[in-house]
């Protein structure tokens, strides 16, 4: 099926230019079905009166996004000339198609529309229609695509500073900063968006009572439970596809690697979850009083967390890196869960304690657990002959300021 | 993983020859997927008690679909050797594999079930359980693939026919016929015999008082999201599927180009058909008497219309067309489901509007809005030359005719 | 795109690597989710009671089988050294990543969770949910990468005795076992874990009455046929993914006909298992008294059982051997949930007879239907001369006891 008239070289770099394109498409395809089941898992967790609301918006929201991010976002995001604050042209994605800029913009724009709708989980029930417009505008327009300029295009400050390898510890090879595929791009951002915004619309009547959380029974566990299986398909595709390419060295090794760690990650994370359920209910089957409080919401939760938090770095940690994001993932989770209803902040899916919690242990964890992460170099590195150095370099400041207090 | 015993040219065409069969493969498996899509639409759109029906059609359709096609459908649109009408060999895929056809027979198998599937939306539940299977052995087996083979196989009418450049405009380069992935072909033809069908069975009971129409609400809402969304995955799927190839040069630029149109397309679509649910909407809340007439349906048919209108030229317009085409086609519903209603023609879930008129829409705007096409080529031709060549011209034409008189 | 310093032989072989490793990954996405088919299949059939609980159990049981299967499972399966019994190396994907490993667990993971699933279908509504993890840990830690290694990996006994090709028809060149894409491996072993099960924990209360069966009916039917779509969707993925690489000489068409050869078997399948609904169906309206009972179920499980049945030969059998597979698929089927409901198993979505049923027909029937199988054999060689040769070493036989008598 090859054309006739291009040369062996010519058409291996066709063919590895259109995987790279198909690679993005196909994976950005599972991550725009992600969509519905951002909607789906919030329209069951909710009361029925809601459903059909929250199903409306959910599809406004993409496609509301899709105006956005193509006028502005892109440019704003990935456009050059641009500065380490935002980029500045192609708007409306004028300038001339060249390689993968196209199939780079429909996967970028179907993360800008998962950061639109993480937010909505948290203000679900309590928006007015026309304000979630607006906000999916902003977010998709604006907020994403500078917040991504920062750390994915070549001139953000996130990762030309991620490149002064010595800035805070002087020996480190690698960068301190990294977010292989948006534990902080994506979900921090769309996290810190959403618990502001749950802040400002307040509560839920009958969600408190007193200090006390109520909670507010889920109408429909089997669209919740769908909801939330599209969305593990499009976060292990999302991680999948941050890789951005399939045609260089070691891009198959890498998404390989991505989705076991990905799925180990989850399944610790959705193992500590659910374990004080089950010894509540092994405790009650054994006959000591157990109080067995575990929802399904509250499990997947867990697992999504866990993908939540591999996600910076996916494909730079050994599986057993991927087991220890996974499992502090699964506490993070309970931790921020809990804290949240204790500052009574209302956010009926604990979007914010996935998205922002796991988020931001994802990017704690990655440089630490990578290879030749810190751990790595720690392990590594002759302390002895660093310390020989820091002492005297510590004597020396003292000395100096005694010398000036002469 | 290589052959030993191929030469990095063999090796490479072998990558090129799978690669598209795979891409032939893996986009059929989503518009596979969205015949489900169709089916909870429907389900969900329709009174609760027909629910199993249309389901267990559904799924029926399907299959029937794969033995028909297989059987004898495939032949009439692909089989060689074949005629300006139809093709005739190849009955029961019986000639040995060669290259794509295979892969191909998938990928088409899907979209013959889609257009069965189309007809059925626009039939529900008013139609014989055994009808519904005669008509999809008719359309899958017979039906479609004689259309397809007019506008896709080699020797069809349209194919040819869109060969003659200048048939209608002497100076056009574009033919005036174009349908990259089914605007025509697959959905007016399913929406056609719909519209058929429709007129045929006649409509529900209650669902016309008189000349004003009675509105029988959905009584799933979630269903028919799911549903929808499947089928915004699909048709995005579909689209790109259509493309055929993965290893040519270009292919993947194509394959990019036409998700970024099919989502600008459906998003201003969507827009299109919200606005008047939106304003009515502010309108209330500012006081103003409004009538919000919004529902799930509507909205999302405005996304369905503009991915189907943009199928026939989404590898050849630029970005700002689709959102011209996405614009016009959201119109086109709203004018369409007036139109049928004021017909008095029940059409359950808009199948008609959504696909006959988007359709018809998508093959008038594909070659205007083209690359090349006429508006391209309207704009940039040297008008006075024509001119001055064209009133010569009539002058004779006029001469001669009097010459002829006296 | 492609790294600068690679020479064009050294491109393109990583190439084949990336896509054989992306193929996987992509196949095993489809796989991923349809375990929550299997757990919308099940949630939707059984009683409304016990929806949450089973599909808690669903997404545990995905992610214990990650944990299972990551930590000895793969172990057991493809560690090399290994005998024919089991591997023993690479627990915890320890090994440094060599080529494809971890894109090949992905994939094999999900086929473990399958069977695991399976598992869980015939237990449904009977079983503590305790029980349920400690057999999801077993089957997807011991006992399918046990079954996996005898006949897939290079060292298994079921795969090196099917290399043994004169073991029983000398004049075979074909293996008498073979099993492409699990109807065996993963079907089997699920159906027959499952009919053990099943066994054990016994009848739901008011399933029998005497020996008549009561059919307990589902009570959610979108919720049933959502999840058989994404079985089927799941199925043709696995069949495909089965392949296991697209980069070498003839994978494209393999996949190409496999999808082919499982479509013609499940549609097969299907109208076998409703022609008797749809007879009694004509008959009533003919006004012979008809007892129309057809399920959404019945139908589905058809076409499902042509996929499990079809599995063991798709990438060898012709387009009319998958239509044989098909069709005594379905009769199989229809025998076995007769059977099983004679001997009074209760078997709520009839999990045994649609993957133990079917995938021993699909074991039995490959060998039989391939290409270059049994009657290919049969149909071809000299019987002729066989008979000749076989007639005297019979004579001889006979003589030689008739002279060890004198």
């Amino acid at each position: 099926m090859a054309d006739r008239n291009l040369t062996t070289v010519e058409a291996l770099a066709v063919l590895q230019k259109n995987s790279d394109q198909l690679f993005l498409v196909v994976t950005g395809l599972f991550v725009f079905f992600m969509q519905a089941g951002f909607g789906f898992r919030e329209a069951g967790s909710v009361r029925s009166k809601n459903t059909t609301n929250i199903l409306i918006r959910t599809m406004l929201n993409v496609f509301i996004s899709g105006i956005a991010y193509w006028s502005i976002g892109y440019a704003f995001a990935y456009g050059t000339p641009s500065n380490f604050f935002l980029g500045h042209s192609n708007f409306f994605l004028s300038l001339p198609v060249v390689d993968v800029t196209h199939a780079r913009w429909f996967f970028q724009f179907t993360l800008a529309a998962t950061c639109v709708t993480i937010v909505s989980g948290a203000l679900s029930e309590r928006v007015e229609f026309a304000a979630c417009l607006v906000y999916a505008m902003l977010i998709s327009g604006f907020l994403y695509p500078v917040v991504s300029h920062w750390a994915w295009a070549p001139t953000g400050w996130l990762r030309t500073g991620a490149g002064d390898k010595g800035l805070v510890f002087p020996n480190f090879s690698r960068p301190l900063f990294q977010d292989f595929a948006g534990s902080g791009v994506v979900h921090m951002t769309g996290g810190a968006i959403a618990l502001a915004g749950a802040i400002m619309v307040g509560r839920r009547i009958g969600r408190f009572e007193g200090r006390r959380a109520v909670r507010i029974p889920e109408h429909n566990v089997p669209l919740v439970s769908l909801g939330t299986f599209m969305i593990f398909l499009g976060l292990l595709a999302f991680n999948v596809g941050a890789q951005g390419t399939i045609s260089r060295s070691g891009s198959g090794e890498a998404v390989s690697v991505i989705t076991v760690n990905t799925i180990i990650s989850a399944s610790i994370g959705v193992c500590v979850c659910s374990s004080p359920g089950l010894v509540a209910m092994l405790m009650k089957r054994v006959g000591i009083l157990g109080k067995p409080n575990w929802t399904y919401l509250s499990a997947a939760n867990g697992a999504l967390t866990g993908m939540v938090s591999v996600a910076a770095g996916c494909d730079m940690v050994y599986t057993w890196g991927a087991l220890v994001i996974g499992t502090v993932a699964g506490l993070t989770y309970c931790v921020w869960s809990r804290l949240l209803q204790a500052l009574r902040i209302d956010d009926p899916v604990d979007t914010i304690a996935v998205h922002l919690g796991g988020g931001f242990w994802g990017l704690v964890a990655a440089p630490i657990l990578s290879r030749n992460g810190i751990i790595q170099e720690v392990s590594t590195m002759n302390l002895k002959v660093r310390f020989d150095r820091f002492l005297p370099t510590i004597k020396r400041v003292f000395t100096k300021e005694k010398k000036q207090k002469s």
